[in-house]
């Protein structure tokens, strides 16, 4: 197949280096910024690259990997230009607001949204790896897809190296992420704006490095993610902060049992299921 | 000189591995549940054992590796046992009750609060590492102690292998560790305690799995360390809250800028401080 890979930051152009790696595909791959292509065929992350309407006419699989509010915009001004009969993907961390806004089109091509789930603290072409996806999950959305397109999609995740392929609705996959990812964020954000932060070397181990790590953060995507995905993530935000102020009342009271309850259920999630 | 470790779980004996590996020191070791004293003679990570008695009036420096609670009732208990002249010192994780507490005493010792900055979320003597403080940092907080005391301590940690040594008040390091160490297990703890955290597997990636982290955790000695470090903390999760309601709000308002602006200032502190 020839697959075309749109936008060559950490996440498109990982997928564009594990398909080369992993997979025998014909990969196109376009940037907006020119010397972002350019880099990436001269690393051979791509075998080619080209006018992008000439490129969306010729692939059978497209991964658009922009920020989550260009996604809708760009697929329905370009509706035309995507082969027939082709597959229309994206990477980005929200679902239903994508999906299903497109499944009311009617295209001459499948959407299938999906949800690499693999990041790094850092971005942009040059944090990109081949084998950024190697442990990972990958997470399709097929909404009015065929199953035939769907398994596609799915078999190429598994050829590029993923570990573990979902399929699920958009609202569940949203769900989801608003408590594996998005809250994770939300949270280590919070955490390092405590006032005692700055001040922390000399006082601080693993605790503080990993529960800190992802406020490393491009908050221009985080906030349209979050926006995005406003009601689950409100509700992981909420259920957080209760549990948070159980603790408290619970430290406050000096409520030894009643502490050692509460860490007792969450060393229980971390043995039983990690 | 003879350095006595009690309490061989993961940081007393980690300290003894440490010990052995890095220093010319005799290493006496003891431990309550004695198969684990003869476990550590065995492995070599203590060069001799014996009666506690004659252990406590051998040793130049004494570490006390006990839960929380246990410290001040051993050290007021056996007083007139530790060498005359000699250091003892702790492990623990809270430092104003105990050292604020033992200042006060007339001992023939030197007590000198210590807290090794590392740890695993496994416990116990099978857990241990010759290596847990490589990259660590050693605190500890002198109160009425000399100064050439403190620096034996000090200078004993570099041996040791810490990368790096605080002097510091008990206060000054309550504060501080209620904010690197005590509310990340805290809010790894409630983190976990959402009800959708059975359910991450396929849905997770390293945002999940590096926040969660320190949730599996031993409550009984953490329940402990919450209680007497019960102002700081509150604190922290006071601050903790309301940042999270400042994301919350700004999630709700769609504001796009606050959050932004938010993100900004938690991405700097990671950029510059780590």
């Amino acid at each position: 197949m020839k697959i075309l890979v749109l936008g060559l930051g950490l996440i498109g152009a990982s997928i564009a280096k594990a398909l080369k790696k992993n997979t025998n595909h014909y990969v196109l791959g376009w940037n907006r910024t020119k010397s972002v292509t350019e880099k990436a065929l001269a690393d051979g992350a791509i075998d080619e690259t080209g006018k992008l309407d000439e490129l969306l006419s010729q692939a059978d699989i497209t991964f658009i990997n922009f920020y989550p509010d260009a996604i809708v915009p760009f697929v329905i001004e370009n509706r035309d230009k995507f082969k027939k009969g082709s597959i229309v993907t994206d990477s980005c961390g929200i679902k239903s607001k994508i999906c299903r806004t497109l499944e009311k089109e009617n295209f001459d091509f499948s959407y299938i949204g999906a949800h690499p789930m693999a990041g790094r603290e850092v971005s942009g072409y040059d944090a990109s790896l081949a084998t950024l996806f190697d442990n990972a999950s990958f997470i399709c959305t097929p909404t009015n897809a065929k199953k035939s397109e769907t398994d596609t999609l799915v078999e190429l995740a598994k050829e590029m190296g993923f570990k573990r392929t979902v399929v699920t609705t958009p609202e569940h996959h949203d769900e989801m992420i608003a408590f594996t990812s998005q809250i994770a964020h939300v949270l280590a954000c919070s955490y390092v704006l405590s006032p005692l932060a700055p001040y922390h070397p000399g006082f601080s181990a693993g605790s503080y490095r990993d529960v800190s790590r992802v406020a490393r953060i491009n908050g221009e995507m985080w906030s349209e993610l979050f926006i995005s995905n406003k009601e689950p993530l409100i509700k992981e935000i909420d259920d957080l902060v209760l549990n948070l102020e159980r603790f408290k009342e619970a430290i406050k009271e000096e409520d030894g049992k009643g502490l050692i309850e509460l860490m007792s259920k969450a060393n229980k999630i971390k043995e039983e299921i990690g």
